[in-house]
């Protein structure tokens, strides 16, 4: 069994106990469950993990820990990509799944408060009869409070943005156990500093999130999907960036390459062409998804698309969206025993046809098994590097290969990650993104938890 | 001549000359004009005024008065409402309007970095041929920078978000002097603590924005505006709510009542009804404003509305729109020697015809001078109170209304202000919106500016 750091003391565990009684657990198993995301980053089991349930909770559980000077990580569904949820100095891990309550609909005002918990297909389950919906879909079911916490965003942000424009207001609970609201629930506000936007992204390490505001929309009038093959990867894009640029308001505009194809075909039992592709969905009114699609039909035509195969019934459109989530597993399963590195660059649409086709001839040249699949709409794809991780010399050359393609994005003006976060794998490239900058970072993490004990050593080191 | 601060010391003027030149000056004039807004707030003269043109020469400004302990106050249009450019502990004001330079125009990506002297008109006049254009339109020119700073929004906002969602990244210089840009262009990104957000709406009190990169969006190939009058407010404020709650994204919903409508008709020489009415802009393709149109003009008649009153031709519209824009000037013309002190709550769009009602009741019931105009779509509206500055007992019954009006928006989960920002005007109120936050807020502000030297008084007292 793992040792146990020293400040998580026997006292600290009854004091613990005492606040969550039996929702409270040192078990070997429970502790490693909660040391790893769903990356290769190495697992830190946590010294004990707590199963809160209210706000209350999670602010007596941080004061005991402040005053012990313990860390304290948030964990939410674990489906992190960056080592979110390790606890690289061990600690008390809150674990936020017990808070899935659904507070309030406000169907009126277009908002839902969530607890911390709530994943998004749960909120949008519960939705199913006010003809609103959430919009944010990372790939994984993933807990509100954990998308807010990495700034998720997934396919449908081109149309609907990320969380940073879909959360409208938070409950944290600061270092110190501290209660507060960041926001009130009106559209717009010019009320001091921008505390909601202070905390989302900010990974747990400023305060634990522990109720969410978000935003939804209405199920539009007319919905269609379609997935369309090209002869090669730069048409494909080219269709995209052309796309965006006239500003036709697609819904999702997704890029799948050769590789990612092949494996969704195995993983999801689909026989889709094996070529590069793009999915796509349009949002409107009957006649606006019409001019829409007749609009991408004629681009898609003059990059020598193939045919728009078409899924119009929802539980068709359901398989293929699912298809595209599962992008992730799919890959894994190319190559039993793998763990996934998800590469996460972000560059100006104007910019995307040359980093892909680089990154391409990059992953070719290393010789990699790396399918590419993105939200090409925002300039954001996903490399797949499938490696093993108890094998240096590959994980080295995997290494290598995301810190060439972010080096190639930021020579673009673009960004290390557009949806995953830093946790403690993109530290440094942080530092290569932001450079004077991140001293501000450090600042705010300073000011807001001077222990360090919010999920130290991620975003910034100290 | 105003006593000038002892710590602005002939070395300092000496020491600013030789970085600036002649452009600096201590004239009273000079002094005076840059010491106050359009609000009632009365003036506070700086000690100096710099006019700077680069970002190194902010930077060595902000420098100097940081060794000296000066405060430093940034200087835009001018324009804001809530005193935040008074000097009120003195020191030296950078006004930033001849930082009015477009940096570039990527058309490709639908963004343009801008100083942060460029107002919205200039850039929009620049972009004249590239077919984009740049949304966020308060009432007044102003420059980015301060639109950056004040987090302002205007008509647009409902479709087009504030300043918010339209601001990617910025350049900014920092208490000590530092420079730091606070993102790339990406249109996404998770990469570390939001400092982009946390800059706009920080009124100049954590760092001097230099440049601004904004978003633009292209012209719509249809525009259509249209004025509505109503038979009684309440027919126009659920007009108003109706079409949001169902979706339709229209580009402006403004809301004038009879009052404004007077004040507007005599300023701008119109001769609109003086009955409550609403201001709409669509913008779409051709067949998707006609949709949009017919369902509005639907919701419209239900509420017993008048006809439409079209303008399609540009110049019409840039009447209508110039004469909305006109309105606080309007107002004040209306009492020729009077003071404005624009309101500025926002609420859930669910409670906007009760916080408008019961808003017009106690205007009516207070005899006051005060006519509402509003982006409703955003569940925004001002009431503009005509006082005469010098009248105490006037100025004292404005004030207790406003306080009604705020506790009002607040006890519906509103703002305190929904674009025109805090300055040293609703410092209190915003301790009432936020309650523990603000010491949040007071955090971050101590710091970034542990000297308390960047526009000191605004936002937070320390």
């Amino acid at each position: 069994m793992t040792a146990r750091t020293a400040k998580v003391n026997d006292d600290l565990i009854a004091a613990l106990g005492a606040i969550v009684g039996d929702r409270l657990s040192v078990a070997e198993a429970v502790r490693e469950q909660h040391g790893h995301d769903e990356s290769y980053h190495p697992s830190h089991p946590p010294d004990a993990v707590v199963f809160a349930e209210t706000t209350e909770e999670v602010s007596d559980i941080v004061k005991l820990c402040a005053a012990g000077d313990v860390p304290v990580i948030p964990f939410g569904s674990g489906t992190s990509l960056e080592g979110h949820v390790a606890a690289l100095n061990g600690g008390v891990c809150i674990d936020l799944m017990r808070m899935n309550e659904i507070i309030e609909v406000n169907a009126e005002d277009l908002d839902a408060i969530v607890q911390a918990g709530v994943t998004r297909k749960q909120l949008n389950e519960h939705l199913r009869d006010t003809g609103l919906f959430f919009a944010i879909d990372p790939g994984a079911d993933a807990s509100l409070g954990g998308m807010t916490a990495t700034r998720a965003s997934g396919t449908n942000a081109v149309r609907y943005g990320t969380m940073r424009e879909n959360v409208l207001a938070l409950t944290v609970v600061l270092a110190d156990g501290r209660v507060i609201r960041t926001s009130r629930r009106a559209r717009k506000s010019s009320a001091g500093y921008d505390l909601t936007r202070l905390f989302v992204g900010s990974e747990g390490t400023l305060g634990v999130i522990t109720e969410v505001t978000v935003r939804l929309y209405g199920i539009p009038e007319a919905v269609s999907s379609a997935v369309c093959p090209f002869p090669d990867l730069e048409s494909a894009v080219r269709t995209v960036i052309q796309t965006i640029q006239m500003g036709v308001p697609v819904a999702r505009i997704e890029l799948l390459d050769e590789v990612q194809m092949d494996a969704i075909n195995k993983f999801s039992k689909l026989d889709y062409p094996v070529k590069p592709t793009l999915f796509f969905e349009f949002h409107g009114t009957e006649k606006g998804v019409v001019e829409q699609v007749e609009t991408v039909e004629a681009i898609a035509g003059d990059f020598g698309a193939d045919e728009f195969q078409w899924a119009t019934k929802a539980e068709d459109r359901n398989r293929l969206w699912q298809a595209r989530h599962d992008a992730y597993y799919a890959c894994l399963a190319l190559k039993p025993g793998s763990k996934g590195m998800a590469t996460d660059v972000c560059v100006p649409i104007s910019r995307l046809a040359e980093c892909i086709l680089e990154t391409r001839r990059d992953i070719d040249e290393s010789g990699l098994l790396a399918p590419i699949v993105g939200h090409a709409g925002d300039g954001n794809f996903h490399v797949i590097l499938l490696m093993d991780p108890d094998d240096e010399d590959d994980v080295a050359r995997c290494k290598a290969f995301n810190e060439r393609l972010i080096m190639r994005a930021l020579a673009m003006d673009g960004t290390c990650t557009g949806e995953h976060g830093v946790g403690s794998g993109k530290i440094d490239f942080l530092i290569a993104e932001h450079g004077e900058a991140v001293s501000v970072m450090r600042a705010l993490k300073l000011a807001l938890d001077p222990q360090n004990i919010m999920n130290p050593g991620k975003i910034v080191r100290l």
